[in-house]
């Protein structure tokens, strides 16, 4: 048998312009064919929503990365079903890899992260998959030390047998690659945004709202996602779409009236 | 001390003027001061998106349920911020109820579920949450089994001491309430949905898509949601948002390059 090239989705949450798509790309397509369906639009914040009350758009995107693209007006979970269903039919991805995303998705933010519902998506759908994120917020991020990160967790689950039932969340911290102590397996940090809301009047009278917070943290475990950053290693935390809490089913079994 | 009232907000993903919140606000009224806080429009397969880089609006909502009622711009979970943060700014809530969603959010539909969303960010901020959904699309669906279902669920929820970490996804079969069963705690079920997009042209001869799809379900456990649906029980499952795998935490450790 020969060995055949992986056939590898590339999407992402920041937009098919994105600085962090356009990194990724240029590290992941020596691994293997690459096919990228991105947003059209930065579509930060849109946790796993689904496009399902409205028409969808996908065109083909011209660039030079020498592989084929597309920008697609639906969100980043969108984006993987049509990379899944359309553009590869009939075909079966070796691997989903969305990023490099502009900030961290460590800790609660996996939740709202497009990116990284982007990834569990993919693992949905049964294929190895993996989200990276640096955590730096600037379209102008150097990331340039995500480059070795980037190989070393592509080559492992391209080499180890990733088992079914979720992805990986990575997330780089921002340092240089020798500042990089290393890799790191967590737990998601225990974590959650104390959200305020900015009252402001537009031109018209009216009352509006931009959304404000300050993340709260107050997780001492050296063993998560947040801890890691801090401490400058790469945080691998694996991300399942299983949201049952088993410990609970014998607790509320037991609950009166229930 | 006196008996407080509790302190309960509603929301939900079809939008406030939904016969299921409706019914919902019918229902939950009675158990203490109700504040609902829902999108002005129908919001199905938002997941947990939050609305970031745009602003938000937030209208009073005139009604005949005798409660404070607010339409917000934003998303299911906007509305969940929106009511702790804003309108019941400085006081603390004793429960978030979402629902009564029009169609099942049981099995992997969870994750795209704006209802659900909801409730799990509820959880999030501390709060004791419940979803409910009715195993019926029709916007002329017959709410009048839910009536027991809510009363027991959210009667149990006041009265044992709910656990901090996850929320309760209840799904409710579409029969007549002589014939539900009974409730059963359940984990979520596996299973997928195995997409396609029906590709047509605009007026204009430009191609677009919609998203359509078919349920893959070959879990053949009997201790899960759909099979509690399907036997006309109603289902409840702990829905936790620490998305850890834990029991991968060890294999990848061990992974060749981690």
């Amino acid at each position: 048998m020969e060995n055949k090239k992986p056939l590898i989705l590339v999407v992402n949450d920041d937009g098919i312009t994105a600085p962090g798509i356009n990194f990724l790309i240029s590290v992941i397509k020596n691994f293997g064919e690459v096919v990228v369906v991105a947003p059209d639009k930065a579509m930060s914040g849109m946790g796993h929503a689904i496009t399902i009350n409205s028409t969808l758009r996908l065109n083909e995107y011209k660039n030079n990365w020498g592989v084929k693209a597309y920008s697609c007006s639906g969100t980043p979970v969108d984006c993987v079903k049509f990379g899944t269903k359309v553009v590869g039919k009939g075909r079966v991805f070796d691997l989903v890899v969305s990023g490099v995303n502009h900030g961290t998705n460590s800790s609660i933010n996996v939740i709202y992260s497009g990116t990284m519902s982007a990834a569990v998506e993919g693992s949905i759908e049964g294929i190895p998959s993996v989200g990276f994120s640096l955590d730096d917020h600037g379209l102008d991020a150097d990331f340039s030390g995500c480059e070795d990160v980037i190989k070393k967790v592509i080559s492992s689950v391209l080499s180890n047998q990733m088992e079914k039932g979720y992805s990986l969340n990575v997330n780089i911290p921002k340092v240089s690659k020798e500042k990089i102590k290393g890799i790191r397996v967590c737990r998601q940090a225990k974590a959650y945004w104390n959200e305020d809301f900015e009252k402001r009047k537009d031109p018209f009278g009216e009352t509006y709202y931009w959304l404000t917070g300050e993340f709260v943290y107050e997780d001492k475990g050296e063993d998560t996602d947040i801890w890691a950053l801090r401490n400058n290693y790469v945080s691998v935390v694996p991300t399942q779409f299983d949201l049952t809490n088993y410990g609970a089913l014998e607790v509320l079994k037991n609950w009166n009236g229930f």
